[in-house]
């Protein structure tokens, strides 16, 4: 299976989001993710890197969101 | 291997872009697109859609750059 793990860079260091991530569908500033169990959470932010042969999805909070706690 | 196929989503048509797109990089209204084997290509668009699980990867062209070809 090629799903990715999302991670939320926070302050220079990644903190995972969500694991094994199918789905990813930025819209109006927000960011959708569904994983292969259909777990889904929507975030703020933007898509910064996409690594997919680490299978890594590397996300920015928007700067309004930025010192909010996830 | 876990990368994906980016297409391009013209007119309601998937046109493929890239094949085995290892890194995507959104910055500044463009995606910079970077497969296994070393090609690279940026577009001023945006990223509509991931499907992992499927290899896939659609994107969108800016709404400036619809009518022009690639």
């Amino acid at each position: 299976m090629c799903e990715a793990n999302a991670y939320i860079l926070k302050e220079d260091k990644e903190e995972l989001l969500m694991e094994r991530v199918d789905r990813v569908v930025p819209q109006n500033g927000e960011i959708y993710l569904e994983s292969i169990w259909g777990q889904r959470k929507t975030i703020a932010g933007r898509i910064k890197e996409l690594n997919l042969v680490d299978h890594r999805i590397v996300l920015e909070l928007a700067p309004e969101e930025k010192t909010a706690s996830l």
